[in-house]
């Protein structure tokens, strides 16, 4: 007869019975086939309740540790035992811990960070609420692999509106990052496509097509953006280009060199422009500048966005608009994917954008960016004088300066480290090393920064630098 | 002097100039190197005010139309003409064309749709409106990869609690699909690692395999689940399985064959269990049976869940498990990417499951799930009498009932189709077709449907079949 040496009667006793005999039979102390005591037994023995015995069998039978046979009672399962039974979690490396970093006194002109202050959440709130009510349908659902139709019509229409492209809301794939839509676009071409990347550019491209044996060339830059040149020369299929606001650079690309780049791609069908337009809403001074895929006519541009930069980078919604082949190829290919946005999320930005909220949004970091971007241009030069050189170019939310000084950029990021200023320079978003620059070239983002903050920073710049 | 024929003066005069001067430097009408009129020049003949043209002039400047020489005035710039210009985009192909559906009239009785009428949205959005308050400098930053640190905590919390698995925060990633997050898993084996696949099983995943070109073999079932013998017939590296409830069978998996599928693992170091627990939470007339995972000493399971079945399909918010060697191959090989899950949602979520409404919610639905369970058991029982057998697994959200006929699939399901009855049977979960079964097996989701509906669903099931 089992022993259970139930400790107490406190909490559920059922379960004190299951755990109990689970460790009888895990050591083999129950053997296979052996009978359990009857259920009557059993409680008239530990002075419980026939239900808390029942409760504790059958868990011991859904998870298969028992069997019962009809009017004979319960036996103990044949279970291997096992092989060894080592505990190994408790020695979790040290040097994979993670620690809460609240990283206190620091400034940022990171070009990856955005200023939230002025986010109207309550707006966005107000319209989740009904999306909770009246798209309860749909959230029931899996959705469209592409994103909801109703999102894509109103991303269709914010497109033209704004970035003069032309697409029907068919053409749109809607996805967690441009990262995931470029992967599942680069699975539509034939393996040993050769891909054209800018160069400075944006790492993380670089990267994606790395890891998926992709062959790659990079694209020289000239004052007019990627090089028309080097593009003929290196002779790719497909190009990944930023002509709104090259990244890092900034350059603008005019429009000559964009037809120049259209009528390569015209010149074989199986060529395409991957147009990467991710920060292309801020504009300074002029208006916004219609995209590259506006001009296309030959269904040779895929155009893709972000609402990472407006909204803000855990959003999770980026999109990609497809020529007709390539949408056919993806709707084949791609069949059982499922779309990777949030869909509460979407339909949350759907009613944001229709509702005027998003333009109004975007307008209103616009002249705030705007001011920053004065502030901090103004403060740099007042500072630095003639040792830098500001490419202002006014889009985007971030410029290139070029310092004066024999500093490499490894010590300059040492010291600036040390002082707490978080910065990127050129040297990160090279692919290849193409010659020695003199001087240093530093990514000043100004989203991030509060304005009364700006001249602070712009001294542990210069100290960074020279002191 | 180019005539610039402003139509009307109302609207932005300054965009009318723009176009107009555009339109004529891409028709050719100005050429390259031909100089503009001067603003003011322009201004008095167009009787507009001096600051109107400049404008004009800027978006020209800015878009590349048109350059500046100092002193001398505005030039149109060298732009190739378009090699071809034949707009296309207006003929969108027909077949492509997505409509609006609002089916009506239909009952799903489909594994996929949940019941969201008791979702307590107004919780989610007031823990959300704390979010956007007390994480605004996480939600400014690009977010950790593998999810913010915090969320990843809570996670590790509750999956110790509910499910028995044991790991450290910093072994999960985060991610919007366990698809996503088994194919970032699969890119750290080695190409040629054969994968072990439950058929029948997830159609999804053997479609994503098939896509990576992973070399793949069908795991037979018997009734414990996925065949021992089969697994060590075919030798895999990796084998997915689903032990708490599989899909789309429901069969248990008992310990005894779990500890014999552990046990097999142990015997090579490079060998590797992917236990995928898509809707363990759910278990009705016994309690949650612990995770594979929790019996695991060894690191060998990779373990990986998602809200999908217990918030909505929308969230995409999954999450794997990954023992200390593929974590740190992970961290390595996938240091580019970024977290696909919505930041706001992730940090939403873990205040919804910290402040017990997680859990309270699961319990609400099981409850209200098991009722729409035992009612469609009984009234399927009640009109099918002995031509139905009904594999009533107590767990998850379907089970799967066989039905006495000769109908084949394909007819059964046009007849479903056409008396608006929605649900899937077992054929298309097959990935190769193991032998004929006499009879047709259908699957039985029962989360959608309102409880009023079933006996009609029943009925309509009836008729599809022998009316």
């Amino acid at each position: 007869m089992i022993n259970l040496n139930l400790e107490n009667k406190k909490g559920f006793i059922y379960k004190q019975i299951y755990r109990a005999i689970k460790q009888y039979i895990l050591n083999n102390e129950l053997k296979a086939g052996e009978k359990l005591p009857s259920k009557r037994e059993l409680a008239t023995q530990e002075k419980v309740s026939l239900n808390t015995v029942s409760n504790a069998y059958d868990q011991l039978l859904a998870e298969g540790y028992i069997y019962s046979v009809e009017r004979r009672g319960y036996f103990v399962e044949e279970i291997a035992p096992f092989k060894d039974t080592v505990l190994s979690n408790s020695d979790f490396p040290e040097d994979l811990k993670e620690k809460d970093s609240k990283l206190t006194g620091w400034l940022s002109l990171s070009h990856n960070k955005l200023d939230l202050t002025d986010f109207p959440y309550q707006k966005w709130l107000d319209h989740q609420e009904i999306v909770f009510k009246e798209n309860i349908d749909d959230l029931q659902a899996i959705p469209n692999m592409q994103g909801p139709l109703k999102v894509r019509k109103t991303i269709a229409r914010m497109l033209l509106f704004n970035r003069g492209v032309r697409c029907e809301p068919e053409q749109i794939v809607l996805g967690a990052s441009t990262q995931i839509l470029l992967k599942q676009l680069m699975e539509l071409f034939p393996k040993e496509s050769l891909v054209g990347l800018e160069n400075p550019g944006y790492p993380r491209f670089n990267q994606l097509f790395k890891g998926m044996n992709k062959k790659i060339k990079s694209i020289e830059l000239d004052k007019k953006g990627a090089s028309i040149k080097a593009i003929k020369r290196i002779n790719p299929n497909i190009i990944v280009i930023t002509p709104s606001h090259q990244f890092p650079t900034g350059i603008i690309m005019p429009v000559s060199r964009r037809i120049d780049i259209l009528n390569w791609a015209l010149q074989d069908e199986k060529r395409y422009i991957i147009e990467d337009d991710y920060d292309s809403e801020y504009k300074y001074e002029t208006d916004n500048i219609p995209s590259l895929q506006s001009l296309d006519n030959h269904q040779s541009v895929i155009y893709t966005g972000t609402f990472s930069k407006t909204l803000l980078a855990g959003i999770r919604i980026s999109y990609m608009v497809l020529p007709v082949e390539l949408l056919r190829k993806y709707q084949e290919t791609h069949r059982d994917l499922m779309c990777t946005s949030n869909t509460v999320e979407l339909y949350t930005l759907s009613r944001f954008i229709e509702q005027g909220d998003y333009l109004s949004y975007v307008k209103k970091m616009n002249y705030k960016y705007d001011i920053k971007r004065k502030k901090i241009i103004h403060m740099l030069e007042k500072i630095f004088k003639d040792h830098i050189q500001i490419k202002s170019i006014p889009a985007g939310l971030h410029f290139i300066a070029k310092i004066k000084t024999h500093l490499s950029y490894e010590i300059f990021t040492k010291r600036a480290d040390q002082l707490k200023l978080e910065l990127s320079t050129l040297s990160y978003f090279k692919h290849e090393h193409v010659k020695k620059d003199l001087g240093l070239s530093v990514i000043i983002g100004f989203a991030h920064i509060d304005i009364k903050d700006i001249e602070e920073a712009v001294m542990r710049l210069y100290s960074a630098v020279y002191d």
